[in-house]
């Protein structure tokens, strides 16, 4: 229920930001450009009054007429400041600021899914016990309105899975891959266009998709795990050679991330991130570039899906301020809006090994007889049922290509296959492991 | 800025419920299945305390246990009735009721797209004057959050054009008669499986679309036009040979409704609901069976599409849940929530003819010498470029089918060809004219 807290008079409602890099910019610019459209449209005036920078010289853009401090204090302890809108990322200083701001009953406003992932529970708490609102619609695919819909949209709903495409950096990546561009290539093109981090690791490695994923989990299944706990591949060492595969079984390959719920006893939530292999059938097989996808599957509404730019200033800008005309619109009536998401007990992480799937392998193996049988009957000795073999003219490193495929097998048994394939004297370099979307 | 209103005591919200068909059932069900699930996210219990129904003898399903009516005045006036939930569908008496309602001061929730395409900036106003809610999320698609998407989350963006497919029926049929089948075995089997209407004009006429396009419309541009001022187009007529034109262009057709922005001076909003050739790389060609999709397009989110199930009790129900828990919230909080969608008062419809688009149309001629050249003179007298001429060999009825596509032309310019290509001798049956999406 909404609880009251001192009512803000007037309708113009103080910004401070805490950052002003492409998100910050591109805030700005969308309250400046609609000005009077927000106004119009809600009821309320939004004015950013300050904005926290660690050096005056970066470049701002429409941002320039904005006042900049370098002491955080200015924005999450100044009188002048109704809330405060956290757009640093990471975890240092922004948990810390945000808690700040919540501690001097200022509502705030994030798009930092590193904190979330981490720290969420602990930060909703606060919020709470403050009476502030902490809302956070641009931490998860950037201007898709995916944290509105699981709050609001799906409230009367129960959640069986959630699975998307959660990382705009590798999905345009694997575009590139699949045209035939080496994965070098391709993520050297995404860090000259701007989409990869300077360090993109978080992107490749699956890191940034696994944080947004344990939010989303947060938000549906009332699950709250570390990311780090999320089973997570990236799309390190996939090659052309794999995406041509993919598209020869009638598939694509998206960095897949994926929680649903298995019901009954030994049940729990199933969550990983992981290279998959998706049938063009799939509405997530078409989603291409940098966009992000969330499809969202509940009990009463079925299968829904929610498509668009993951990130960018403008983008993740537009999610931004949504959330700041909503907690503005709370502030002006005196009260806090929807409570953030709760942590149900009973929920846990499903036993990564308890999952089921159906797998693609490719190996490079030596060239010489009998190499095949001793793989098929590795496959066999662990129960995983192989659906289909097949090895290629010799390839590169003097190896052999091998590419099977399962039948849906319990990924303990997969595990275990992997790990005696690893052993093999023939084997002549890491093998790949991509899930199959049946 | 919401503007308060007596605080609701307690957390407890009743529900009166019009209309107990399919959507109301589900709405029962969903408040039944979800009780403790709602409660626990939002704070607020909702019991529906009254349904009416024309008859007592309606089958109910789950929603055996809701009290009946058949007097309208024990719901819309009735003392312990906090929000009035319309479900009848139609014109009359549901407007009066919502009416009704909104003068008793209670909130209202509909699903009814009719008489907001017609009567909505009367009943939005009657809503703003009275202090009251007047929510409708279950207007438009189903259960896609489409109407909250454009009223919360893009409130800071400015809409450059909506475009979807806004009716599960004609998708539905559109895919049956790509199968293979004839519209009217496609229309027969829609009827049996429950999707379309008794009297099922609305849906392949394309009035139903149009309706949904009027609401869509007013929330994104602020112009609200009676649907019967869109120009609109449904299947009746369509052929497994068009779509296998279609098909052979690189294109699926699908039922689009269509606003789009003009600026600058001669400028508008573009309207039209028609047959139209999506090329198969487009998010809305994969939009298969009853489903609905709307893809919008926003100057700094950029291109967003929000896809599932249209139509369906439990779809819909989901969306008439989700505004009840937003409007009981408010009624908690002793507020009203964002108010109805604006009118721009500089906003106006496109004259028709002024937009412009490629065109598909399909022909059968007498199969006589001249015949080309007499319809090809046509195009050019009216400066309508033409891109290909398909002429098949002898075709139904003794004529010869001719498939024309277009480069873009000006629409006025179609409607004068399509005007004296209907008055040829040679003519053996009515023409099909459908848009090409570019």
């Amino acid at each position: 229920m909404a609880r009251r807290t001192a009512k803000k008079s007037g309708k113009s409602v103080r910004v401070g930001l805490l950052g002003l890099g492409t998100v910050g910019r591109g805030v700005v610019e969308i309250l400046t450009r609609h000005r009077a459209l927000i106004a119009e449209r809600s009821g309320v005036e939004l004015t950013v009054v300050r904005a926290l920078v660690r050096s005056s010289r970066q470049r701002r853009g429409a941002a320039g007429r904005v006042p900049l401090t370098r002491r955080a204090a200015d924005i999450v302890a100044a009188a002048d400041v109704d809330v405060v809108c956290e757009l640093l990322g990471g975890l240092d200083p922004s948990r810390r600021l945000i808690e700040q701001a919540l501690r001097a009953h200022k509502p705030v406003v994030t798009a930092n899914k590193a904190v979330l992932a981490r720290f969420g529970p602990q930060l909703f708490e606060l919020a709470r016990r403050q009476g502030a609102d902490l809302y956070f619609e641009g931490a998860v695919a950037g201007g898709l309105p995916i944290i509105r819909t699981l709050r609001e949209g799906l409230a009367g709903d129960r959640i069986k899975s959630v699975m998307g495409i959660l990382n705009g950096t590798t999905n345009f990546i694997l575009g590139r891959i699949e045209g035939g561009h080496s994965y070098e290539a391709a993520l050297a093109e995404a860090q000259a266009l701007g989409f990869a981090e300077a360090d993109p690791r978080l992107d490749v490695g699956g890191g940034d998709a696994a944080d947004k994923l344990a939010i989303l989990m947060h938000l549906a299944f009332g699950l709250h795990v570390p990311s780090r706990r999320i089973s997570t591949a990236g799309v390190v060492g996939l090659s052309p050679e794999i995406l041509r595969d993919a598209a020869a079984l009638g598939c694509r390959v998206k960095l897949v991330a994926l929680a649903r719920r298995h019901e009954g006893t030994g049940g729990g939530i199933e969550a990983h991130v992981q290279p998959t292999l998706v049938p063009l059938s799939h509405p997530l097989a078409t989603v291409g570039g940098a966009d992000n996808a969330v499809a969202v599957e509940s009990e009463a509404l079925g299968l829904t899906l929610y498509q668009g730019a993951g990130a960018g200033g403008l983008p993740t800008g537009t999610a931004v301020v949504a959330d700041l005309i909503d907690v503005a619109r709370n502030l002006a009536a005196g009260l806090v809006g929807r409570p953030g998401p709760r942590l149900d007990r009973a929920a846990r992480l499903l036993d990564g090994g308890r999952s089921a799937g159906a797998y693609y392998l490719r190996l490079l193996v030596s060239d010489r007889p009998g190499v095949l049988a001793s793989i098929t009957r590795i496959f066999a000795a662990q129960g995983v049922s192989v659906a289909t073999i097949r090895q290629e003219r010799g390839g590169a490193r003097g190896g052999v290509p091998v590419a099977i495929t399962t039948h849906p097998a319990s990924t303990a048994a997969v595990a275990r296959v992997m790990a005696r394939i690893g052993k093999i004297a023939a084997l002549r370099a890491a093998p790949n492991l991509l899930r199959m979307l049946t």
